[in-house]
């Protein structure tokens, strides 16, 4: 029987709504490295981006101020579904016989099932100020690519999304919802770019990366003015937007009484991470709690736990600028995991950067052990999570069955960051025990690594 | 740009969650005509029923009060997504250029992604209390297979779900979704019932209906003393449950400062409709207000347009007590069009009490013009319908354009009972020009009125 006496969810007002995003850099003991063009290795300025981002972005992405007011449309739009609940996990704990408390911000709620709209909104809504015509991206398991053609189709803009090759084929209905919100998917690579062509010609039924289709991306939104392009992570401007998560999370963990010991988030380009872990670290910094915060990635694309800390390419063909970051080298393809989103070869550099201050730990963990996570997770909690989320989840568990060790009452934060709706085939390979965990291959991180550019 | 100054989501407090399912029956000019034995033909007592559903669920089914109280333990189930929100179509409206305020109910927000858990939790909760072990149940898209998966996932009980073989064919994510919350799925017709075999016997890739999937569910139930079975829509105690949509939905309108002149909702079996409609159709008895209440069905499958009020079984086996209804006939097979979940031969016989006593209208909508107007409103209100709703957005759309031609400010209400992430396939025949609306095959209505007993 379901607990009558415990509270669930933890909602706040509309009222409550964040008004100003948050800019981690200036509360850091040190600024993170620049950007460097990939010809000159000199930093980069606004000039230099402003082919592909309008300078509204561009002046965000550089920003030493600690507070960005949210324009009043996007606020409008974020309105539908934000803020999203906090949950406690109640019946998960008691699955689990955890002494800890285990809360969990969910972004599943947003219209694209994810946190990809927290800001995709404001890309397109800037975008669409400075007169962009057509936004590109890249997509991949696809959760970044219906969150910007939706908010493309509000703010009148064109769409174009290269989706990386093997989920185009493993995950149809992901392009049919991108399709179904007015964008064009490719799959990716494809014979419209240089740099699709060039792969295709090596091998006519190469499945992409993440990489691969952000240099496609990139490629056509450079050679067209009215064209822009819109990246899903990685960069400050896409992190600053996810804080929301977190400003929320902390009203939502005042509501409940509680103050978080740990934060975990799942991590592939970092932006969900940092979106719900970046708040706490300024209350951290401030000394006002003291939570360790956790990042998880898959061992298959392990970047903060087995890449390098240096200066790469943000995507495959060497088109971005340089981004000094823990990276697996641009050309490192990692295995085919279930958890697409999870599947980049670089980290953000802002998150590179507090790794590298020490204010974080970071892990890796198995693809199965993640999935067992989401199965007694969706089977408590009642939410399919999406496979990138159950990486956080998967450590959640961990250091909750450790709790019921030492008997701890540890407060746990975590972000399930979208829902699994389309990933339903990974849950039928894990359920018919057809899932496999890949060994590791040290050679091809070996050959990524080699692969990282001398600066 | 989206409007800044108008409020899109109208959210009430937990506190202000329904405490009572409200029962419309005592408040009719007459009550509805009462279920029959198959055999007798007197009506049934609850004995009768009592195989198959727990005595509180019983007791309901039969209840002349107005409201029944909600159990704590399932109100605090409710409260993981109740209440639901209720929205402004702001963007919809301007998109038509209509000067109707177009509001919807959105129950996708459950973890099931439809308004079916407001059924199935009590249904397990009373089951788990009188110490059913198993539930049985019919399925076809998979809404209702997968909440009541969910609910007894909660409560502690095995689920066992027969899903329509067409579904289950088409549709395999809905059933990996079941099968990750820990039921059983099979297809039916299958080998596991006398029903079932014998269907096979006549054809061995039979695509089955709800009726058949009744029939093999209530077979099992109706065999074993621990097993017992849920039904998802058409029984007086399911639309009872759902009553907490309209009652939302009716502090909703309040805090929007609007009354509503039209009600809309789609029909199959007709728990999503009377859910949202019965609480308004009590104020429109009681003179509070005076909507107009729109039931949309699909051409393909019109029971109450083109049906007779009739006795009538709720399966295609005929194990049923019989009920007066709208029916096409037990025997008919509809057309296999996209919204599963209308595919009934029969309507709730309450809604079809409802209609006879002339409080209620009815409409029947081809499948094209539904997936015109899901496409509309994906792209403009930000979510996916399931093919069911989009009969109700239709009529909405319907009447909203008809107020741009008179100029009324006609307030309209509509239910937005699912989200469609698992009918992709559905909206991309529907995108790619391949969708077809198939003339309605009068010999076959013909045939099935013809197999309706006599009583």
């Amino acid at each position: 029987m379901a607990d009558v006496s415990k509270r669930h969810a933890y909602l706040l007002d509309e009222s409550d709504l964040p008004t100003t995003w948050y800019n981690v850099i200036p509360d850091l003991p040190s600024p993170p490295p620049p950007p460097l063009h990939p010809g000159t290795h000199e930093p980069v300025g606004p000039d230099d981006l402003a082919p592909l981002f309008p300078m509204d972005l561009i002046m965000q992405e550089v920003s030493q101020d600690s507070y960005v007011e949210i324009p009043g449309d996007v606020l409008e739009v974020y309105r539908q579904w934000r803020p999203s609940p906090l949950y406690r996990a109640h019946r998960l704990e008691k699955a689990l016989g955890t002494p800890a408390r285990i809360y969990y911000k969910y972004e599943g709620v947003s219209p694209a099932g994810s946190h990809k709209p927290n800001t995709a909104v404001p890309q397109a809504y800037y975008n669409a100020k400075a007169g962009t015509k057509k936004l590109t991206t890249e997509t991949g398991a696809g959760q970044w690519g219906t969150a910007l053609a939706l908010a493309c189709a509000w703010y009148d803009l064109e769409c174009e999304v290269w989706q990386v090759g093997a989920s185009y084929d493993q995950k149809p209905y992901r392009r049919m919802m991108i399709e179904a919100f007015g964008a064009k998917v490719h799959r990716s690579p494809s014979n419209l770019t240089d740099a699709g062509r060039a792969l295709l010609a090596e091998n006519a039924n190469h499945t992409g990366s993440l990489g691969i289709a952000i240099s496609e991306a990139v490629e056509v939104a450079a050679k067209d003015p009215n064209t822009r392009y819109a990246l899903g992570s990685v960069l400050n401007h896409v992190l600053m937007h996810q804080t929301v998560i977190g400003e929320e999370a902390l009203m939502q963990l005042k509501m409940a009484g509680d103050t978080p010991d740990l934060i975990v988030g799942c991590t592939g380009g970092g932006s969900n991470f940092a979106g719900l872990s970046f708040p706490f670290l300024r209350e951290k910094l401030a000394g006002r709690m003291s939570p360790d915060i956790l990042a998880v990635e898959p061992a298959s694309c392990p970047s903060l736990t087995k890449g390098v800390y240096a200066y790469d390419f943000g995507d495959t063909a060497g088109m971005t600028p340089l981004l000094k970051m823990h990276t697996l080298g641009h050309n490192f393809i990692p295995d085919p995991i279930h958890a697409g989103g999870l599947r980049y070869h670089g980290m953000a550099p802002l998150i590179s950067h507090v790794y590298e201050l020490g204010l974080m730990d970071a892990v890796a963990i198995p693809q199965k052990e993640c999935f067992a996570a989401a199965v007694l997770f969706a089977r408590t909690e009642g939410i399919l999570p999406a496979p990138e989320p159950t990486h956080a989840l998967a450590a959640t568990i961990r250091e909750a069955l450790r709790c019921k060790e030492t008997g701890e009452e540890k407060v746990i934060l975590t972000a399930l960051c979208g829902h699994g709706h389309f990933d339903l085939a990974s849950y039928d390979s894990y359920l018919s025990g057809n899932m496999v965990d890949l060994e590791f291959d040290e050679a091809r991180l070996a050959a990524g690594l080699a692969g990282i550019p001398t600066v």
